[in-house]
């Protein structure tokens, strides 16, 4: 039997949330979904099989990142990108669109595309989404990223308007670079991504032009840049609604845990984020009462493990006073079992809250969850 | 039944070389042995779950480091190394004599000890004999080693004479704080050390005079300080000799690969060294044709593995295109998997030694080693 292109099955919903899974030829991937981004062709202090071992059913890889170094061509010639890292299960590659805006120096955007400096060497790189297509294709991605152009929260709604139509217009570049590759486009995904900052009628008319040139799967794009998450929810109060029910919907770049669960209870059905893994290379540990920080010496002669909650490996085998020695010594296992910890902890969220829903208790999961994470006398962030 | 305290057996000899194991109530050392170095309460990049399944059956902890930072009654308080790190086999615990005068600034000497202020926040402290192995007592130490005295192997032979007398001074004391502490030596092990420089005279007076006193194993210590692997060997050509032939002989701070075959064929039994994991996270890896530093741009499209003849989880998983991807991206997960293949390069190539020694064929198996070590293309450093 031939396996499945891109087969996204939901098997129960509660309010707006849905629970289910993705059938890809790598593997099934279960939702709601935590990517944990894998930047430079590796989950940062990871090894692959303990991503995998943490729950994790897809990662995502940085097109920016990996067509400055090693290069995209070089990757296509070693295999692509599951067998450089290691990694045999589905990856998603973004398009570059938010780094190259965000990273690069001296970009230069027109209808073409977007040129730019390197930040790491200050070689001169074009990406438009035929280029981003291409490389992603090079990459060997299992879940292509349409390449869009971003413009800042606080612009007019005129530059929103105008970003959110060049971003439909690169949609259809997109689609259409990305069924060029028909080899490629048979057995893998492309998902669009939705525009149009926090007005509900740019929103609507985005996901309506999107939805007109068909996509496997649909992100919410453009959040989570400093709004907050207030004004993130009231925009997921409408924008996923805008967006086929029967289609995997992604929010990027997203987030922190409170916001994943309001996001879930949106009708949100992935994620990614940078914050479980960069959290644990600077001393941050999640835990089901709030974040706490290494660092502080209060943790100096803690026995306890970091979350008492957690039946993860690092919570088994090691203490809070450990974890504190490393994290203050500037020890890399420190990083790695902090990054390990917090890659646990998104995943069993994760699983948390598909429980949750597949049950029909996901509001009282999520209240429940919200009240001890945030009244956790842990003093930091939350 | 009681588990044995210290029990070393001899299993084969081959010319001077021996291989048999020495029994301690947490587990069984096979001989000759390399002991990975950690320093700060962790084996830097590797979790210990990976250093055992490496084939490390004990590891070096550090007195200097680990009175500094996080502190020995800290570490007791927490329930000493093993519980602290998550280690479950023996450790050997240096006596902080060699940081000391290496490592600390202001160091003043006397016949008390030696008066020093921390690298790492300036505080004033003593180590003496007795400090030393208190603090390697609380540690929980399986081995500890005596506190000695070093002076450069540049010095007079007046100065190395002074120095070797005063180590042996220093032995007795360590001997007496040792059996002081009755509960911990009745169930762990204290070994003396042989100073003297590249003087056979010197070196048999400091042997005959740890004999003396009695100890369950004999270092040589005082060499690979910059003599040179000529030099160290033409001292192991007696130094051993001069030691029980019933008791474990331990070369401290060595080495090289090949320094460690030629010593083995010298009758030493035990090694440590931070070579394997230094160079880890310095890009460079130990292969049987030599070592190769992976920055280089040769390596940059290299699909092998690390070394063709290595049957390690990292050479069985990744090529060196990827790891020379993640060392010049200066990634955490570059340093991680060379590492644990330096470290399991080490351990294979002591297993090596075993079988050899057992076989009756170290001399064929040596001259082999270091023919392919020596001859390899590599262009580094041997």
């Amino acid at each position: 039997m031939t396996p499945p292109r891109f087969a996204f099955t939901i098997a129960a919903t509660d309010g707006r949330a849905r629970t289910g899974s993705i059938a890809m030829e790598r593997g099934t991937i279960r939702t709601p979904a935590f990517m944990p981004v894998g930047t430079a062709a590796t989950v940062k202090a990871m090894k692959p099989g303990d991503v995998a071992a943490a729950g994790a059913d897809i990662i995502l890889g940085n097109t920016y990142h990996l067509m400055l170094r090693p290069g995209a061509e070089r990757v296509a010639r070693l295999g692509g990108l599951h067998g450089f890292m290691g990694w045999d299960r589905p990856i998603l590659t973004d398009s570059g669109g938010y780094q190259v805006m965000s990273l690069s120096e001296l970009t230069k955007r027109s209808e073409e595309g977007v040129a730019f400096k390197s930040h790491l060497d200050g070689t001169r790189h074009l990406l438009s989404p035929e280029r981003s297509i291409e490389i992603q294709r090079l990459l060997g991605s299992n879940i292509t990223m349409a390449f869009d152009e971003l413009v800042p929260t606080t612009s007019t709604r005129e530059v929103q308007a105008a970003a959110m139509e060049r971003s439909m217009r690169w949609a259809r570049r997109s689609r259409d670079a990305f069924d060029a590759g028909a080899d490629h486009a048979a057995r893998n995904a492309i998902f669009g991504i939705q525009q149009g900052a926090l007005d509900e009628g740019l929103r609507k008319a985005s996901a309506d032009a999107l939805v007109d040139i068909g996509f496997d799967g649909y992100a919410v794009g453009g959040l989570a840049v400093g709004e907050g998450q207030e004004a993130m929810f009231a925009c997921l109060d409408y924008a996923p609604q805008q967006l086929p029910v029967d289609k995997p919907r992604y929010l990027m770049g997203v987030g922190k845990p409170t916001d994943i669960v309001g996001a879930v209870e949106r009708g949100i059905d992935m994620f990614d984020c940078v914050l479980p893994t960069r959290s644990g290379r600077t001393g941050q540990a999640f835990t089901r009462a709030g974040p706490i920080n290494l660092r502080n010496a209060r943790f100096a002669e803690d026995q306890g493990p970091l979350d008492p909650a957690c039946g993860c490996p690092v919570c088994a085998t090691w203490s809070r006073a450990y974890l504190h020695h490393l994290v203050r010594a500037g020890e890399i296992l420190g990083a790695m079992l902090m990054t390990e910890h917090n890659i646990r902890f998104y995943q069993a969220l994760m699983a948390d809250l598909r429980a949750a829903i597949a049950e029909g208790r996901l509001a009282a999961y999520a209240s429940d969850f919200r009240t001890r994470y945030t009244r956790g006398d842990t003093g930091e962030t939350k």
